[in-house]
């Protein structure tokens, strides 16, 4: 038995997080990626709750950078970036309830090297950009392009190897009735790049349309906390993810489990604000779940909280506020 | 001759400035409103370069709240706020072009108190909000009707009586692929709640999608800088519009100009950034139109430069930067 | 009869905004220049309120950058910046009483030309600087020196001149135990840079050290809203303030009054903090003084309220919220 | 051999982190603590280079509150919060060296109950504060009294225990003019609230004022990231530090060292740029000091930098970004 057969999924989801079918979305299946998480694409696949699911995903650049002397802002195409699997039908999801996925496998797939970096112009944590625009000139373009294995890991240069610890850059569900970019992170989950969204975590994930519409992509092969210059280690996978659903679950912003915490997500600007989200929800949490009267939840956290810094680069900055499951008992 | 006929858009549009051809866009003409700002809905009205259209706007609140005793958090549905009229396809206009929209005239509509303002739940500039995510009890509702009239103005109270001051609150073009919140202004437009949108002045819109889409709305009677509370003075609308195209006039945000300035309009979070990208606009557009080295410009503009603040409280902030037109002569 | 008679100054202080004494403060009288706003300098001038004080401040750079070949980098020395005149000790004022400060007079002083204005680098609000830390390449270096005639003007080149509308940029009292620099704003003033604080106004500064010690310096002959590449038009001056002193009068963060408006005054980061401030202390000064219930002024300041940006480049961002006098008779 | 004989402070200072006089700092010897960091205050102590000082520390509040009746806005007196022993004058501290400070021990002292938490009007991460000025009304105020053992740890309730891991919350050195607040952290250090400075780490400070001037204070025996509240685990101790001198290593914001990771750290608002000012000061340490090229260090830190949060709820936010050594070899 592993943590995950009491996880929240395995105890309150229509499978119990128990795998009924599974499918696979190659990128012929895929067809058209997408670049905007919304109700207005249809459905590449319905599932059953407990579906299995292998994902071909692309890289942020849907390959499009191709060696390292290409420039980034010739070949990438706005608002043509981070192209996404699905969307997913969920049988039975509806407003106001919760898709789990729980995130089983990460492979990197295609010939090497199949890892992707690079600097393009005023996008990044260190310099100028479209929001925090700025007369400066900007940096030289860059691209590095990466070996990347499963085993071995990363290797950045003779002397610097990463170790492989791959996640899933984007993914989340519909809006009710906007249709946001791939590129931005929000209340249903997108582009969080958040490096806990690995495999061995859950992601609770909130239905705001019917169906869910689920959607994934971007995977990373490493990433530091804030993906400082905006560009993790990008490469093309293949995610294996099991989805199951909780009717009646009810919260607004994208949740986390794994073996060790249960964590909170919020995306917002400034980046204070993406704290105050998470950590807003996480007291509610302990609040509706785990029988902490509000104010002491707070001043606890104030003691044992922990903060992960997923993006300071996309159109809002993501952070997840966690709690040790040692002080849940 | 006015300062209109040697405006922009009489001197580089494609009807120059002249009126067409007239409509009139009424409820029935409308029939479903829209709530968010994208390519998916089909268009209501198309028309060529030198339309004036006539266009029966809703409050913000689609008229949901009736009297002060109603409570917004029971009557309004989220996220079907801020009801839009449009979207309007403008005959020729493509990505890379501009949409020039002269505002000629506001005129409330419909049985007295016309005019709503109110305190709605985690919603405003000094409160806790959905994204500055605090545990401080909201404050009460509230709700005020206001007798609006054109000529009298808006009356508070006994002793306090408002200019009548009416401005389009939101107004913008489509997304190329999103569709996002009337609620929000962004680098097309959209719920900018910005005093200076009102009669008299020309909006200059960037078409990022076939025919520009145009969409309208949440006319204002009155409103200060920032709309602090979250709620102006709401009422619906006739509005008329002039609408022209200026082909190949490629910007990314929205600008505006009247009898006395160039605007440029920037929307983001925190404040300061949708500061430097109006002044950064406003900068580029001196170097670009008018004879300006760009250091010179940004030099000049921290002397005479002038902000507005549009609003504190929308998901993201708008502000316009201006010079007068009488240092670009 | 002026409006000031009415003033607050007028009705409320000690002297009843009567000139009781007068004092001329030369650079020699001052001697050594100060650079932090504190209670560990002693005073240099000691008067009773109604003392009406003709200062010769410094330009910011104190007459340093000399010529437009000069390269600030190199001819400025943090933190040695903003030299200010004072500190001026108030008989009689304590901690919770009020500095009423009335300016009659700012004229430019010493040989032409007077003014200057310059590129910094990392600093400036369209730039990266020591907080909004980037790797970006500065802007260069640039000095434009300026002939500033209180009568025409302030000559920027051959085609704009600029009318001179000087204010002081930086005023205010010692905290009651720390020494800040005088570039900072804060509750109690300093380098506020709000174009506000002119002639014909008054500003209410808190007292939170015994006598109050009163600094003052930085005049600007123009600037626009932001300051927006940090320097405004820098001049040396004769200016001529009248000091009073109300008791009791307590509040946190300075206040501003003339003929128009009463406006209070909120410096912080993220700029929507200075305006959340700003507008707080508008709705309670509403509320202590002009009768309102605290919400009704809360909503009626959405719909009159006006904000002015002071500055978008000090190391917190100021911004003054202003209500028209005719809305509190 | 342990990591720290081959440390910087080790490598590179005076005393080549060698231990040569010992000292205690009893609160008698203190005699009046400090409520700023500034070089107004006469040296309690003066060593050389290689001093190991036990310094006996007050909590936050100096003792004031003793119950859990107390109220935290009646007991406390702002400014006087958050006391610090010091300044310790170093012999040969210039500005332009760094102070590099081992901290190697932390014991609680004092009766039980010895630590201290509470909820305090307008204070704290999740409230709207003096700067995130609100109308809404305060949380109430709440005092909880902790056991507080180095062994068994924090007795939160029957349930709950949190481990002991004690850090420094606020330790720094003097600017070079400015007196600033004990309550808050700047590029000196001060109120960082950061848990790496704890026990086992170095912690280097730049020297901007003759002797350094050390001050430190306000260990807490727990903390989350972020200081949720406010208020960690607050408690009086006997910290033992070692201090050494590093002539001529010369940077603006403190940084950390210890087994594992080099860490810079940066406090600012919004909490981006504290975010910026961290990992843009990393980037130039490791192109100085460790061979990278910067905009290589910048991609590298993309894939492997990490960031603690220290306090979301001072005047300024702090974050320590860090990379860990094995890429640095």
């Amino acid at each position: 038995m592993t943590w995950f057969d009491n996880s929240i999924m395995s105890r309150r989801a229509e499978a119990k997080g128990l795998v009924t079918e599974t499918y696979s979305m190659t990128e012929a299946d895929q067809g058209k990626y997408h670049y905007v998480y919304g109700p207005y694409a249809s459905p590449v696949l319905t599932v059953d709750p407990g579906a299995q699911i292998s994902v071909e995903t692309h890289d942020a650049f849907e390959g499009k950078i191709k060696d390292e002397t290409d420039l980034p802002s010739q070949v990438l195409n706005v608002p043509y970036l981070n192209p996404q699997n699905g969307p997913i039908f969920v049988n039975g999801a509806e407003k106001g309830d919760c898709l789990a996925v729980y995130i089983k496998e990460i492979r990197p797939r295609g010939p090497q090297p199949v890892g992707t970096t690079c600097l393009i112009p005023e996008f990044g944590g260190l310099v100028g950009t479209g929001d925090t625009a700025l007369l400066n000139a900007p940096l030289p373009e860059r691209v590095k392009k990466l070996h990347v294995d499963a085993v071995t890991g990363v290797k950045w240069n003779d002397k610097i190897t990463i170790p492989y610890e791959p996640f899933i850059g984007t993914i989340g569900t519909s809006p009710e009735i906007e249709a946001i970019s791939s590129l931005q992170p929000d209340y249903y989950g997108g582009n969080m790049d958040l490096p806990d969204v690995a495999p061995g975590a859950v992601i609770y994930l909130p239905v705001n349309a019917p169906g869910g519409l689920l959607y994934l992509g971007d995977c990373h092969a490493a990433q530091g906390d804030g993906e400082l210059c905006g560009v993790a280690v990008e490469h093309p996978t293949v995610t294996t993810i099991q989805v199951d659903l909780i009717k009646g679950w009810n919260f607004k912003w994208a949740r986390l489990e794994n073996e060790n915490v249960i964590m909170t997500i919020g995306s917002s600007r400034p980046m204070e604000d993406a704290s105050r989200i998470a950590y807003r929800e996480l007291v509610r949490w302990m609040a509706a779940d785990y029988g902490f009267e509000e104010l002491d939840a707070y001043m606890l956290l104030t003691q044992v909280g922990r903060v992960r810094l997923g993006n300071m680069v996309d159109p809002k900055y993501t952070l997840g506020a966690s709690i040790s499951k040692k002080f849940l008992a």
